[in-house]
């Protein structure tokens, strides 16, 4: 199974999740104070693990470049943390909105002038160091894919314990705010002015959906602000487009490079034939958000996030996904169907991969990258089955017209998962957390095999095969 | 082992739980709103299971005490609720309220007439259908118990979703507002004032410790308001401190009964020797609501609620609960320990109510009746053993003194349990909510063997012994 | 659901399982040195527990017999050991032997003077045992069923641990050998001409398809001689034949009463329709014996002992019972049909008791009795669902035209099981073996309900139904 | 952790569950007809898969050896069968046998003429393939450990069919029977003559231990003759002592090489410290084989078999393995240690294999290798713990002063393990049986990373902490 020679193989990281670790790299924002306060960790909504005692690429991004060479990869996704940039307010910095006979934003314009007042209240060192990091990558002639926004909001805009306390009318309430969108495209301005000649493809933003469902609907997540209501959600949503939009045009203005956006996509199934239609309805309103965007023409390439699925199957008289399958599978178990699942308990479904691709090839007709794709399993029991398997979903997707540039895993090594915290574990390279020290999985030497060879080779492809991992 | 011939045997019952399942048995309050939200059970914080498909003991009680008659049952704990009798606010009745100089209230002064005033707005109707259900049963000549507060507030005071979506200071509070002390005080004197006759002990409220708890801190229970806050928290217990000693006052007014309180009790027990010290700590800062009360000279006794433990272990340099023991154990699993966990995931461990109930004579010297104690066991696998070794830890701790006066199980029937809807069964009694229809469970004729006897009879005794029960 | 009136309730026992546990009161056999072996034992095959520490029935029957008259049982099945009463060889007590031309049996005589010669060998003392037993039951106006083999042989007739050493042709061989026919014969005729007067009906002989299937295919049972040969199992099964044949006339001689054979029925099911009719062939095949003795009009009723199904499926091109099901789910376990298991690994299936009865009604039309059902069940968990569950297909059955006569439990107390010796527990009735003191399980509880009333009650009628019980 | 650049890597096979595969190599031998037999494979003594769908060594052999050069192994221990070189009977080849007063052996001469004389009866041709086998390895450039005896019979010396049906002493008996011995020194030399050019060491059987508890007490492994004795068990000792002895001295008349044997060392360990005398007398008793051979000066190196170990606590008066650990623990699941047991049941233990080396090398003083080591284990889920973790415990061992010489898995692919079959895959490398393609398994990429730097190198030494394996 041979991918093309100029297919990509890397992987991806987010900066809250992987830069802290070593003195020096902390920064505050709202995921910050929410995953250090002290009555979510009394609760049990988040995990009391705590970032700053995270894998610290920010300082060994060297070592994790290195790694990632010796396995063959030669793309990159990463991100930048916006409230590294901008640890306060950037209100101040007059821009043009534009905005249609309902008040919605039409166009925030971002100018040279405008960048340069920004560039007084900016943490230029902090963007200095990001540049380091990404030459570091791009001047071994590899590609890299930039993502501006991966979730953590500046304090100043986003403050999920005020919110909780006093409501979002009296606190800063980030995607629930207007404001927020105009404040993130002088953001997404400012970055591409100042790094564009490192990137090679741009994304505004990581999975906007799982911010509003998580936030917003699904309160076990443990995600900020962890406020009910799904009016909520739907007004996040719509800044999230508009954010998109804005930052979108804004990047053009200094990019000549595409622009994509990278959005969570679980596969959705039905438990019987007659639910199919109906599920088809669910998949079209989940993916809602990409179709909006294609739509207005604001998206050149679709990064492609898929993990497991979920299943559907009625009761009291409407759909809903049933426990046991899919991302609602026993922790560390088997799914109903017999596959296994996670340690976060997400079933090993592969096929979902396959079906997705071919369906956003036909959707979209754009480009893709899979950003991100991988299972926590700290005891590396699956995941060389989980890769391959999935790798070939990407194959056989490819044989059947679906434009898939290139796959990167998630990730590279261990890192902080967010509510979780360090117990669900990522990565191709097991991560001491105590001395930073980084130990390459069974996995990882798989994937080197896959990647420096481009293809799954014969001898590997059993392991596409899920026969052995799936309980009778 | 025999019990005395004036020990009690009977069950408890809350009016939310019970009364609804038969059309005209509706009625409105927080907790009605809060498990109807749309957002609440489309978020899984609540189960969808709807309290108006419940048992309807509203209409049933005849046919229920008829059960309990012929199951041996001598005495009845129930409930009334505040909302049925006060569907519309009590605020204008006005009462003297006499403070101390930090604005603590002090005694709440509810006359004669101002009854009178409160009858004008009551619903007398539904006073008049209590009377006859407590009177069903005193009738047979038994006991009856009334508990006043069980947990829903009536909407005017309470409303959690209000709470919810503009913080407690817009939005009525419940427990969070002292007007709510006042108002239940009301409650109090006019349910005394009316329904004396009937009763022969009163509860002022059931479980205060598990309203403030659940409701503040552990959000993942699905308690209303789900407001995280242990600020909130420490107010709602010294609210409903005050509430219980207005009560009290109030009560005796109108009772020469004596008048007690209903506490959720778990055990604490430390994983090692060496924790034991601290663990005591954490167990007198647990019973602290009860330890006021009883310093204050207002509680005549105690209703002790007891199902399961908690164990603790080191984690981070302090002590916390550990999963896999007393309440943390898998749902329908085994605890760490070996001992069978209820379908709640509550382990099974009747040392734990012999341990308590000496520490509770020693502490507090009062009378004591189990007021509850049962498990969630659809299938009766354990509840036989459940229930004899629970009623041998009382003989034990009877044998060396302490002072408890009866055994009421929790349940007769299944019953609505909170959040989690109709999937957690407590009863003795199966309830077909289809039909309504009664069946009994084994365990139902291992009670009436006893209660009808006064005594585990010879030939049941093995029950007590957990060996066959334990996975090894 | 109502029985008619004269419809029995009661239970089985068998000599070898129930009667030892107090002094004098062992008796050497085949199985008693089996499961005394060191070899046996040391290797696994037998469980080491002995059937001198078992429920002492020998001495205790009078306590039994309260205890089920209490449960409201009217008829009791029993047996009585050969080795018991002839301790010592019968062969030189001759008689005449008819055969046909191929050598086979065709019929023994054994005269009364015969009974007069065996008389001087035989334990009459222990014949008297039997007798006082019998009699404490049938002076309370009940039923008495015998049944004269369960099994143990006389060590002089078969001796496993030298049919190993040496040979099946070199040892006392037990059915592999034509004598036993005839030695079973005179025993026959010897007990029916003593015993008649205390019994209602009679069985030749129990399950004796366990007793050639267990004891030459089937070797991980740990039955004796544990040889491994199909050849052996079709020369024992022949013999069974004969020995039923020979007792069935021997006993007629004697007695007025019906003779029966009790048999161990299986359901078969095909896990797919595809396999329906071949798995008609293999029940066929199965119920063979029984077919075989009613073709020759020597059958007058059918003991049917049910416990639990086998479901097959093909493998290698033929069919094959499939683990995971029936008598092959997992020890304590679920049934991959989410049926609860046993303690023995058996599942629940009702199902195929009433399907069997059905059937065999169909196919000999004679009158059947339950003579053995119930559960490995410790703690008692599921045996309240069996019992009611397995009472309603009997009751179902017979709504659609089986002539069932009764329903015996088995057992009423915990027994020795075989091989597998105490650590299967059958009874309704628990035995702490080391005290010998009998304590009801709730099951016996629910007995009690239903056989007093010859009707499966409203009020535990949800018992019938798995629902709770099944794992989804 | 770095080993000698002299320490070798490789992997161990045997004829029978190797060989077999490919239409023209099929061999009859007691183990053939054993697995073969209907009787054993409906009783389920046996799986049912036959070794003629092995992996088809003995035609594709060199692929095999590509993929163990690739991975960097440099020795191989291999085996012969004896069934395939002599076919037919040995016993009119005489010999001269020397005896003691008691008639036991003391040595048997075997001459060139009587090797002559053998060569007449032999199969030269097979004798011919097994060279091109061993020289395809050794013209590599590789070391090649030739194991003469491990397990199959010729049917002519063993017939456990027979022994079942007529006794051991009516038919060919194996090690029961002295002439064995005789047999077994001639094939030695035999082969010892034809191919000491092609061996750098010499083992004359592997396991013996294993083929006299498993035949002739542990009778659920499925081994021939599956004949319950203790008495058979200590005459097989005997006598594959003998043959031990005598094949060691008939070697060395034709080779320089050293000769040894290949045991299968469990490790001992007690639950509790107050049983550690009494377990190292077990082990004494358990390693007595190998103790002998040393004392009498008859073994040069020991071959070092070593899987898991089992654990002793106390029952009914004495010490004896424990169900849930070691050997004895869960199929797929977990030991009671919290340690992940194989597919077969076996717990991970690395602890044991340091502790044995130590041990062996006080006891013994001899150089040793692992000729063992390895899980079955489909999914390759634990196998690179395992592999990791146990070499690091001989790399402990060795610091410590152990002579370890060599490490070798079992094994390369997967094959055809005994009674058990196909279900029990010990490969490094996955057999497709249908096909009999290879792939490999993420254990085979670790294995090459240590075997082709002689050393756990820093960035996989992780794998060998088992904290990520074990169940909390």
């Amino acid at each position: 199974m041979k991918f093309p020679k100029n297919f990509m193989f890397g992987y991806s990281w987010s900066g809250f999740q992987f830069e802290m670790g070593l003195p020096g790299s902390e920064v505050e924002s709202d995921w910050w104070v929410w995953v250090h306060d002290k009555e979510n960790i009394a609760s049990g909504l988040v995990s009391g693990d705590l970032p700053e005692n995270g894998p610290a690429y920010w300082h060994l991004y060297k070592q994790d470049h290195d790694i990632a060479e010796k396995l063959g990869m030669d793309c990159i996704r990463g991100g930048i943390e916006w409230a590294r940039i901008f640890p306060k307010p950037t209100f101040d910095v007059k821009v043009d909105v534009e905005k249609d006979e309902e008040g919605n934003i039409i166009s925030v314009d971002v100018p040279e002038s405008t960048i340069k007042e920004l560039e007084k209240i900016a943490n230029m060192e902090a963007l200095e160091h990001y540049r380091k990091i990404y030459s570091d990558w791009k001047e071994r002639g590899k590609t890299f894919i930039l993502n501006l926004y991966h979730w953590p909001l500046p304090l100043w805009i986003h403050d999920p314990i005020a919110v909780r306390k006093l409501g979002p009318d009296r606190a800063p309430a980030g995607w629930l705010d207007e404001k927020t969108v105009v404040e993130f495209v002088k953001f997404a301005a400012f970055v591409a002015y100042h790094l564009d000649d490192l990137v090679d493809m741009w994304s505004t933003m990581n999975e906007p959906n799982v911010v509003y469902n998580q936030g917003y609907i699904n309160l076990r997540s443990g995600f900020p602000p962890g406020y009910l209501s799904f009016e909520a959600a739907e007004k996040a949503k719509f800044n999230l487009i508009q954010a998109h939009i804005g930052a979108y045009d804004a990047i053009k203005e200094y990019s000549e490079k595409s622009v994509g956006v990278i959005y969570a996509f679980a596969w959705h199934d039905p438990l019987a034939e007659e639910y199919k239609d109906e599920v088809e309805e669910i998949r079209k309103k989940d993916y809602e958000f990409v179709t909006i965007l294609h739509s207005k023409g604001k998206l050149d390439w679709i990064g492609v996030n898929y993990y497991s699925r979920l299943v559907y199957g009625a009761k009291d008289g409407h759909l809903v996904p049933l426990p046991g399958y899919g991302f609602m599978s026993e922790r560390g178990g088997f799914a109903k169907s017999g596959r296994p699942a996670s340690d976060f308990g997400w079933e090993m479904y592969p096929e979902g991969l396959e079906n997705l691709l071919k369906y956003l090839n036909n959707a979209y007709e754009l480009p893709m990258i899979i950003t991100e794709n991988g299972m926590a399993d700290a005891a590396d029991r699956y995941r060389p089955h989980y890769l391959v398997s999935h790798l070939k979903a990407v194959y056989n997707a490819m044989k059947e017209g679906a434009d898939v540039r290139g796959y990167l895993h998630w990730s590279l090594t261990d890192n902080y998962e967010w509510a979780q915290g360090f117990r669900m574990r990522f990565g191709l390279v097991y991560v001491d957390f105590e001395t930073k020290k980084r130990y390459l999985r069974p996995s990882a030497l798989v994937f080197r095999e896959i990647a420096t060879q481009k293809e799954i080779p014969e001898e590997l492809a059993h392991l596409a095969d899920l026969k052995f991992v799936t309980r009778k």
